[in-house]
């Protein structure tokens, strides 16, 4: 792995797990550090990949076939991979996404049903080698987040998903952790914020020493 | 190949070839012979893909990535092949579609450099069995094309690209249909509208016998 790619860090974990609430904490403690970071999302982060985000999550529309929705997403993070990720590494800052590859097989992979090795079929030629250096997974019962995002208004196509999608999804991103433990740090998110937040610039603290 | 899929036609071929055209003919032709047919296109021909093909088609949008659009003519198509193809080709309907998946070949894979093995993976998975009994490529030099073409007022951003792309194209176009003579029937487009319309009505004969 090459020196510019130590300093790429995603969050991902289910619905209303608090990954924005991390991150917001995430985005203070690098400034409080004077770290340059650049901040992103999936789907979306581009104009291109927001256009395809509102798309994917409208209620309204006609459902979005799986195999249209893999390659919505897919395109969405080629596009973000190319004009935003890979040149803020090489421009030497860090980047923090909320939300990547590791998405695609929980929600489109265990939720949607499409094919494992589709999708990193997919992830090979789409990242290749634009993986993060360390992934924090929100861990949380599912319905104690959805009952935290519920909190926020009506809900968008995927959040209108039932239960054993969310139990699906969130049984993935517990594999994928337990497969790639040197990637993965898997944060109890039952917490309150601040204790998460801690625990999350704990994990990132050999980064920093090797990245800053 | 099942019975069904006798009845879809793709029409090919570069800018301002006459595909619009000849299709109209075709239109007509069908309505003569009482013979239920679903007219449509890609990118689009859903309200998903009509969506992707503005954000794909947009001049004022910054570069789309060769591999973003890549993906995002797939999702276009997945949607387009489930939503209309199939139920259409099930109900027993003609289909005549405006670009298909050879399209993809000839300006993702060749016009932007994109490999026909990627391609003919996502192919594959995406569009299956679901492949024109019959493609017609109206076949025309590319400067005559785009000079037709030209008439029609501003330039998309594909329309924008310089002649050494849709020499590029031609050539894709004319190699598949060199491997695949079963199905490709290259049509002389320099000819006039209603000696193309002859020939496609032609090289059809044989499948109406079969499909009707
Ligand atoms: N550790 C926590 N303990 C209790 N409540 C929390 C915690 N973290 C976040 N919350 C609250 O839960 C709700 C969802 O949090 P947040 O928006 O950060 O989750 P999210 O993972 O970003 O959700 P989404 O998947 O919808 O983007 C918010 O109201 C937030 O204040
Ligand atoms: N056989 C022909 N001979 C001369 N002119 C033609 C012929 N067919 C079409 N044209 C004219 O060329 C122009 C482009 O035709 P048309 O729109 O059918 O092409 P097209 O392949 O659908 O183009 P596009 O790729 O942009 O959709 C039109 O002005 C049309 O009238
Ligand atoms: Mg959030
Ligand atoms: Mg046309």
């Amino acid at each position: 792995m090459t020196e510019s790619l130590t300093r790429f860090i995603s969050i991902e974990g289910g619905e209303g797990a608090g990954k924005s609430t991390l991150i917001r904490g995430l985005v203070r403690h690098f400034a409080d550090l004077g770290l340059p970071l650049l901040q992103t999302r999936e789907p979306g982060g581009t104009a291109l990949g927001d256009g395809l985000r509102a798309m994917l999550l409208d209620p309204a529309q006609p459902p979005v076939h799986p195999e249209a929705e893999l390659l919505m997403m897919f395109a969405s993070r080629a596009q973000l991979v190319r004009e935003v990720i890979r040149p803020a590494l090489a421009a030497g800052q860090w980047v923090l996404c909320d939300r990547y590859v590791d998405a695609s097989f929980a929600y489109q992979g265990a939720g949607r049903g499409q094919p494992a090795d589709r999708i990193e079929g997919l992830r090979e030629w789409v990242c290749g080698d634009t993986m993060p250096a360390l992934t924090l997974l929100l861990d949380l019962p599912v319905d104690i987040g959805r009952a935290r995002a519920a909190g926020r208004g009506e809900a968008d196509r995927i959040e209108a998903e039932g239960n054993g999608f969310f139990e699906r999804v969130q049984a993935v991103y517990r594999q994928r952790a337990a497969d790639e433990p040197q990637r993965f740090q898997l944060i109890d998110a039952s917490a309150p914020p601040d204790e998460v937040l801690a625990r999350a610039v704990a994990a990132l603290a050999p980064l920093l020493a090797i990245g800053a």
